[in-house]
């Protein structure tokens, strides 16, 4: 008799982004002339810059021809592109890494979603709270979660409190965890760590040998100096950490589909004998498994983003979001919300006014000035009496959104 | 402290195709005039078709424009693709399916690696012998597998051995069994299943209870009636079985990355209550959490393998490769081999001669011959004393392995 893995029945039914989208449904229905802005969901709405668009069109042309045709490719990623990153978004950071240190992949919500897959099941769990679903998601199918408690957090995850009283900086864990997420610039806070306040994380990993997991997916966000890009500007990172990158934020591929990961050799883990265990080797099998390596036509389109065109272009492009964040912090400051983030990330986080629970705020918002944001609450139990606005939209449709709330 | 899942470690280091590069690397490195022909790794030779290139550009143009941009497209896959995939694989043959019962991905490596995460750890699994390394290896990083016997055998695997002596059909299991990977036409040996052949399986899954996990990968290859190109055609496998399809054989998208899962929602299987439970529910939860869609490029090429001018030319791409596979037939069978598949797939399998392992007629291909195939044992036990020869190379190649081996 064929059973199910258990652990699926937990995770409560509904998923954050499809109940906004239920209620936004429901409103448009009984309100069809209504001009909605949508600031919710984290989507990029510019196309992809020239650059990345003549490679495609050159790489696929390549695909019709014998000669140049490319049929599986290596599951770990082209040199090609593998190299150029590390030259590009690691170098010049004084961040020396090998080429099978890089794995290249289809985005990251699937390495974030399947690093799990390499790690074993008793690891202590932390998370940011408010976080990215994915990463406490993929956990409780895994069965490292625990139960669902009534307040919404899981027993056996340790949860890391960010909100204006801490100044959206996680406190270190007053117990042993194993495997730390960490995702900063943050989603959804938008709120960064400076390199000592990231040091400090290092530090722990490296007494308490545990494992970083790493996301820079809004790291193209970064204005300021003291924000590092990577994890590995930090000194000892390299024997913690695990780092996901992504093209989605970067150079606008939430369709196009790019990710990576960075494992370092000498990120070790222990196994049942008390071994130390290299991670890299473990990802390797797992992606050369499971994985059959990302379109070769999108590589050349990832590889595309660090020609010089491409640099400028895909500057112009973060430029456009960075001035729509700045446009809503400036908007919603002025109608006298206390808002956070926006600086080196495209999403803005907002307390909501007079002790509003996040849906009620969210309900209000699409009720009154037709605008849709996303209840920051739905990220966790800290991010109540929070809601988070995306400047990833359109530059006249931000302005409008602003006008409304004026 | 960090651990790592410790079923990784019972994998055995070297996987049957870097066994192979390895090799041949070292022959060529003593012999570097050597011109080796290679039917080893199956992967496609030929281009992608013009109708397929075509539709890629297209989506590439509106992926540079505004009003056309596609961001975070549905994880499950676009609509436009899953009904023309209905529409033309699968009501012509009388099944009926609808669009949420399939489901997009990037390859069915990812899929049928995947698919255990919804499964219960408990399952006993079932494999055909010789088999695509993908099912075992997976299920072993699961823990289903159990321990690793002397004959390379996996203590909680159920072998079903398929050999000349069963005309490659295998026998059903006489302990009981609840996940059964069937993949037919077959990888490695190329040999199909009947139609009432495939029934006895899924009267078998229904009787037990058992889900059947069908690989259709290599169904376009399919030239004679009586084969089934979808389990679905059998009566009764919408209750007990989940199929995978892929673009990478049917149309040469090795390189290109797209295949498919269907899940009808009457497959049902017990959660630890004793309840019955959708697995179409499950995957779609664990997709939406894991994975972030199909690139829409990506979609629109597989779309275009289903218009007309797609059909007729990747029918001509089938029958080169089916022309090939005919060549290699009747060439071994010239050259006093036994051959077996090759008639409704791109691989031949054929007996060693003067009963020789696998591996060292490999060598003497290789050697003597300066032609690469993969050595049967690579595939499992019941691979020992076969190897196999694919189809996917070059017409003119194909025609001078034979001469040599002639």
């Amino acid at each position: 008799m064929v059973t199910i893995n258990d652990n699926f029945q937990k995770l409560p039914g509904s998923y954050l982004f499809s109940e906004i989208a239920k209620r936004v449904a429901a409103y448009k229905e009984s309100n069809p002339s209504a001009q909605i802005i949508r600031m919710g969901i984290g989507d990029v709405t510019l196309p992809l810059c020239d650059a990345v668009i003549k490679a495609m069109h050159k790489a696929v042309d390549e695909m019709a021809n014998q000669s140049t045709f490319r049929g599986y490719g290596p599951e770990q990623g082209y040199k090609f592109l593998i190299d150029t990153i590390i030259k590009n978004d690691f170098e010049p950071r004084g961040v020396s890494l090998e080429s099978d240190e890089v794995f290249i992949s289809d985005g990251a919500k699937s390495d974030t979603g399947n690093i799990g897959d390499i790690l074993g099941l008793g690891n202590i769990v932390a998370v940011t709270d408010p976080v990215y679903p994915v990463y406490v998601d993929t956990n409780v199918m895994a069965g490292r979660a625990g139960d669902l408690l009534a307040d919404g957090r899981w027993s056996k995850i340790v949860y890391l409190p960010c909100t204006a009283e801490n100044g959206f900086v996680p406190e270190l864990p007053k117990e042993k965890v194993d495997v730390i997420y960490l995702c900063f610039p943050n989603n959804p806070t938008g709120t960064t760590l400076t390199k000592s306040q990231l040091a400090e994380w290092v530090k722990y990993a490296l007494a308490n040998d545990a494992l970083i997991l790493f996301d820079a997916a809004y790291e193209a966000f970064i204005q300021e100096a003291d924000v590092p890009h990577s994890i590995y500007e930090i000194e000892g990172a390299k024997k913690c950490a695990i780092e996901f990158r992504s093209f989605s934020k970067t150079a606008g591929f939430t369709g196009t589909r790019c990710g990576l990961s960075i494992i370092p050799k000498s990120v070790l883990a222990t196994n049942e004998k008390g071994e130390k265990v290299q991670l890299n080797k473990l990802w390797n099998r797992r992606q050369c498994t499971k994985f059959n390596g990302t379109a070769y036509v999108i590589q050349r389109a990832a590889e595309a983003v660090y020609s010089e065109e491409g640099k400028r272009q895909v500057k112009d492009m973060i430029d456009y979001y960075i001035t729509n964040a700045k446009i809503i912090r400036n908007g919603l400051e002025a109608a006298g919300y206390t808002v956070f983030g926006g600086k080196n990330s495209p999403y803005v986080w907002a307390k909501t006014p007079d002790g509003m629970d996040s849906w009620s705020f969210f309900d209000y918002l699409l009720k009154e000035k037709n605008i849709v944001a996303t209840p920051g609450v739905g990220f966790g139990v800290s991010g109540e009496g929070y809601i988070r606005f995306s400047a990833l939209g359109d530059k006249d449709a931000t302005i409008e959104a602003m006008k409304r709330l004026g």
